[in-house]
């Protein structure tokens, strides 16, 4: 049985200002809770069932972080999954820490992609391609959102990301080739990546910002053969990821 | 002022049972209402606001089809969209007619694709390449649903699809080449592709059943280069038909 206090941390870190305030945010469900305590973020408090108890090898009761058992109503109740009769997570955020393409490394750059789905659902496109760093513009959904947690399917413990000012931050690295996908850029399919650089994806309605655009030494159209306006932030993400692993496909 | 009779018939078309009872499907928003307005679907009933008909060139009352003016609020009760201030259309649905692909031409086929979401989102990424056919297993979501038109971005207009069962219907194209989807096939990047033949793809958890699979020529597989388990049907359709793209790019 969950106490008042309880449920009701659980329940304000559905908002970024309690997850700022309390350093914490949550990781809902079997495979995102797994995969959590396994990786190296700091598990705070769980809430699982008998169910995810009897189906899972969980560390002894004092090597686990602090365990509540819960019944499947109940973490309907404080999560935000409309289903979830297995477990869920509280865990401490990480420091928000500048990062930096490393040679032979192609970074993510999120220039405002609002949509959380959309956000989540680029880190496993990342995690798949082997990508291990997004630097996000502060006007880029908060990762830490449960919204984005879940769509990434666990892909947020292998992937780290930094919020900053993304001007301020690209006028510090002269020497990278930066891509950004555009509209009006060179074919992707002819496009001759090098190994090292960053790919600015830009917001789903707008695109690049014109100040980010101004530091983008290489534009990037991947082709169009019909009729469809545009293609969604994830899967043209996802596209110019694979036909840059074509030319580096050199697992991490 | 929407009659009782009227919103009743609209909501009804939520669900599959009465699309399939009246033979009509709905699509709304502003965007998707003005692009089956110019294709070849049978628009019905036109419900539009005061807004929508001052920003649209609508055709004289006479040659457009019954048109009836109407809130945001009556359009939001009525229909599947949290917020709508614009247009909604009931269309008739197109006749269920087997396809096949033509020379130089290739189809996607889905095994049991159940996300509305995600057979909207692969009619859009269809469109995008150009691709013109799209066969679906039986079980495979239904295209009326507003969820998949929605999702579609307009591309329902521009791309043909036919429901029916697969494995007698793949039995019938016997000297085509029949891509599938599978985790342990070909890498893609080195896959040549032909200009005919059938791409398909499987259900979002089990892939491409041992039925269709059995009738699959070449199995392709996105490489993998980092920790994700697996990718989105929506993303990896768009992954193969660019890479198949790459040896094909004559424009329709």
């Amino acid at each position: 049985m969950l106490s008042k206090n309880l449920s009701k941390y659980v329940q304000s870190l559905h908002q970024k200002k309690y997850r700022q305030e309390h350093g914490a945010f949550l990781v809902e469900g079997a495979k995102s809770v797994r995969e959590v305590l396994l990786s190296g973020f700091q598990v705070e408090i769980l809430l699982i069932t008998d169910q995810f108890y009897k189906e899972n090898d969980l560390l002894p009761h004092n090597q686990r972080p602090r365990t509540e058992f819960v019944t499947p109503a109940e973490l309907e109740r404080v999560g935000t999954l409309a289903s979830n009769n297995t477990a869920l997570a509280v865990v401490k955020t990480r420091e928000n820490r500048p990062l930096a393409a490393e040679p032979g490394e192609l970074a993510l750059v999120l220039d405002d992609v609002r949509d959380p789905g959309n956000l989540g659902t680029i880190l496993r496109i990342a995690d798949w391609y082997g990508i291990r760093k997004i630097i996000c513009s502060d006007t880029t959904a908060d990762v830490y959102n449960p919204k984005v947690i879940s769509a990434s399917k666990g892909s947020f413990t292998r992937v780290d990301w930094w919020y900053g000012d993304l001007v301020a931050w690209l006028k510090q690295q002269p020497d990278i080739p930066v891509y950004g996908a555009f509209l009006d850029g060179g074919n992707v399919h002819q496009t001759a990546f090098g190994g090292t650089g960053y790919l600015v994806m830009g917001n789903e309605s707008n695109g690049i910002s014109p100040e980010v655009a101004a530091l983008v030494s290489r534009r990037v159209t991947i082709p169009r053969y019909g009729g469809a306006e545009s293609l969604n932030v994830g899967i043209a993400t996802a596209i110019i990821l694979d036909n840059w692993r074509r030319g580096h496909p050199l697992a991490p």
